[in-house]
């Protein structure tokens, strides 16, 4: 049985955090992985920005309830899910990611969830595990799947590298350099080319 | 994180096999494993009849395609995956299961798949791994899951029992006196109550 595990952002919907800074103004909110490493140091640092701006989960969400699913996302993974079964692998929060699953009409997400106190004020995270994404494919091979995995980052090379397929989807140019090995589907008609050749029953 | 585990047939559809036996009119279909313990003999058997009666995969899914989910599983399912994450485990097949599949907006689906040839007719079937319901649930408490599993049979008491928290869901008497250290939610609003139970943040 095959099942496909895609990552969210980059894939179906914008960077969570840089909209957030756009739409906030705040600046320091755009920080990413890339300009402070220590991915514990950069939540760290964000959870401090949202309490200094007094912005509650609540805050967070109506801005990401503003967001849209990339153009033909939602088309694209309405194709998919009805040729196969699709998880997706992602290292955001369930509070983050709920408006945008909701656009998408519910997939099933694996991803991390933000502690959260009286004052609906985040205090914290738990991540489920170190390196989610790469042991979610390992678990489900575990159970008889043959999985493809897809994504756009740094983040999503173990779990594209532990599937049994994989492909890069409009990754950046360092990523695809970098990765010459792999597949790169530059739009979702091209992805979907990939997916159809995973999905043919000789696979 | 915490997700809940669902059988399919007996808690959100009919039971397929039953249903496909009434809708053919053919009586022989209407075995279980209650009368035939061996699924592999109770499959071969059914196939068999399948291809007696020249039916191909076509003609059952177009029975299939006729029956519904039962009253009132589409709002459940929906409540249920605006607050957690859901997968459903079954015994059956993707190939049978996907109207219904349809019919409930693609929840994910671990299940079976049949062997079809190329005049489309079913000449066997392979399991994705033996007690397949149990070690997902087992392969989700790996990747750091929090679990609630249910069902209304014997071949799901297994993962019930695997579950970090379950319940029986509309199970036959025997099965509810049998194991009466489990939860037995009868009807919707009682499997909701159970689940609000699960989801509270002190569980």
């Amino acid at each position: 049985m095959r099942i496909v595990c895609l990552d969210l952002e980059g894939v179906l919907v914008p960077e969570i955090w840089i909209n957030v800074s756009k739409k906030t103004g705040i600046e320091t909110l755009k920080l990413t992985t890339r300009d402070v490493p220590d991915y514990d140091e950069l939540m760290r640092y964000r959870i401090n920005i949202l309490n200094e701006h007094k912005l509650s989960l609540t805050d967070i969400q109506d801005v990401i309830a503003t967001m849209e699913p990339f153009p033909g996302a939602l088309e694209f993974l309405d194709w998919l899910r009805q040729r196969t079964q699709v998880i997706i692998l992602s290292d955001t929060f369930t509070e983050f990611a709920q408006p945008l699953m909701r656009a998408l009409r519910w997939p099933t997400l694996f991803c991390n969830n933000l502690k959260i106190d009286a004052q609906n004020m985040i205090v914290g995270y738990s991540l489920r595990m170190h390196d989610g994404k790469m042991h979610a494919v390992k678990a489900l091979q575990s159970i008889g799947f043959t999985v493809f995995a897809a994504g756009d980052s740094y983040n999503d090379l173990s779990m594209i590298r532990q599937a049994d397929a994989g492909a890069l989807f409009k990754a950046p140019d360092t990523i695809v350099l970098e990765q010459q090995s792999l597949p790169h589907a530059k739009n979702y008609d091209e992805f979907k080319a990939l997916l159809i050749d995973f999905l043919s029953p000789s696979m």
